[in-house]
């Protein structure tokens, strides 16, 4: 039998779904994810204040992702579910509280993923960044510092027009040892999409992870944002998020950029975003000797409507899952 | 193949679950079990007041005692689970927290109860006694009126002394059909043990229930609690039990009563009931020409103790199922 491709997604959040769901369908990969353990808004924020746990959304979310779908699954079906009511239950999720049930079954939250993850037949490795409680600090060009990932990904009035210009985690935390593992034996690695600083970053920033990308021989791989995020990655064009993810990852790290080309945005749509004050994200990329810059027509035609009972904000487009494995597909086929 | 024998418990509660636990065994029965809908304390005060659904709990217990299980079942472990963390959520059950999630997703309780049984596996019928929202009632001889089971279940101390005289639901419901039918098709049906103003006569209050159960070709069985509870069946003989069920059900409709005859309580144990004014149940019973008393030592060695996040008071001792259903078995080899 061939050796499949090891292909490895660090993020977390839609984006990191989005590429999980496109990617799944090839059997001739194998896939794992690296997922951010800052989360701290809406269902995650009573799972780690009042169940002592690490945040678990963006691992839900990559279950669900790389669960094998059955027809009439239930438990795919609930662990998308959220409640609408119910004091204090109101705006969790079924999938949160599934493994926070299991996570005080076995005593053990790694146990509790593990088991998650062999309940709902997933095909493909979650590997959190850290077990360690940590929280995302931002320091914005203002001087100020805030801490919190759900603050700083929706930052108040005050803060959202200035330029976060450092990023960290605190307290320092240790890499999980299978994320550096699987790193080093991956063949590429893809980063994004997804927020730049509160999903992505927040996986680089942690101790060992950075150093065993630039190690490892893969080929790094980053899918660049369709639209820009006001108070995040206000007015950015591709190349300052390739500018800032290198900067700390490392310059010169990436080797493919995928952006899209496609201005074919569903009706409407953009000026429901520019009521947020965010924008398509002007593409003025180059490819340069290391990084080859590949362009294609990403834009999915769902729009995404979340639910009253999610409080959190979401992004109204997305990648289109297909459209973006397509691409990742044919830069494996290349190599 | 011959037909297998049906056996419906009536009743709702740990009481059933016992009986259901110790029957599964039997490969010869094809069991089924219809389930009070009165229930409005812990969990299902939440299940009924903020998700505006039929009470859950008594559905859990017969769900677990009649699924399949199997080596490391996760699901089954999961139902069985109450949270003791989270504002809101410390007091629920994953069981329930589950069912009101598929609820919400078929927008119907029958449906979530019945996908929620195939989920898990469950050989035999679940059956709500009514679809309808109702209230228990009970009229003490004092004349004072409570309504709500949770109340009766566990009255206040004034209350305590006095005998209920009179019980109702309110407002008056419909039986579900299935009930009904279920009654009349059975060949042995078995009441309690359990909760008799509380979990076994609230079916038996639901108009058209004891009208089929009188109909009913079908043996009916009463298996009398191991002990008095203050409040409810204060210093109660078996006969009292026996009686206190025929003037709701009818007079000379059971068979055969399965009262306790052993004194082998664990070591202990009648100190602490005594504490709660509770005491074995006194055996004044006589077999008439319609009603059987069969007599056996009926009681488990396991002591249940209740973790803190379960707010309701609980059986500290038990029937033992291996014991009881051996009993009702050899019942159903004599006809």
């Amino acid at each position: 039998m061939k050796k499949k491709t090891k292909v490895l997604v660090i993020g977390g959040g839609t984006g990191t779904f989005t590429v999980l769901t496109g990617l799944k369908k090839y059997q001739e990969l194998d896939l794992s994810v690296i997922v951010s353990m800052v989360d701290d808004g809406g269902s995650n924020r009573v799972i780690r204040d009042e169940f002592g746990l690490l945040p678990t959304s963006d691992i839900r979310q990559c279950i669900v992702a790389l669960s094998q779908e059955r027809p009439g699954d239930l438990l795919r079906k609930l662990f998308t579910y959220r409640y609408s009511v119910g004091t204090g239950i109101a705006g969790m999720t079924f999938g949160n509280l599934f493994m926070a049930a299991l996570a005080d079954i076995y005593a053990d939250q790694e146990t509790a993923i593990k088991k998650t993850c062999e309940f709902l037949d997933v095909k493909g490795k979650i590997i959190p960044v850290t077990f360690d409680k940590t929280h995302l600090v931002a320091r914005y060009e203002n001087g100020k510092q805030v801490m919190g990932e759900h603050l700083i990904d929706e930052p108040n009035d005050d803060l959202a027009k200035y330029k976060i210009v450092e990023l960290e985690v605190f307290p320092q935390s240790t890499a999980n040892p299978t994320a550096a593992k699987e790193i080093m034996e991956s063949d590429y690695i893809v980063f994004g999409p997804g927020d730049l600083y509160t999903s992505i970053l927040p996986n680089i920033l942690i101790p060992g992870i950075a150093e065993a990308v630039k190690k490892s021989k893969s080929k790094k791989l980053f899918v660049v944002n369709l639209m820009t995020k006001y108070g995040q990655t206000n007015k950015y064009k591709s190349s300052d998020f390739l500018k800032e993810l290198e900067k700390y990852l490392g310059r010169d790290v990436i080797d493919y950029c995928l952006v899209n080309k496609s201005k074919a945005f569903p009706k409407g749509i953009l000026k429901r975003y520019k009521a947020e004050k965010a924008i398509p994200v002007a593409d003025n990329l180059k490819s340069s000797k290391k990084t080859k810059v590949v362009r294609a027509d990403f834009i999915s035609n769902e729009v995404y409507e979340k639910p009253e009972s999610d409080v959190l904000k979401r992004s109204l487009i997305r990648h289109d899952p297909d459209k973006l494995a397509k691409a990742i597909l044919s830069i494996v086929n290349l190599n």
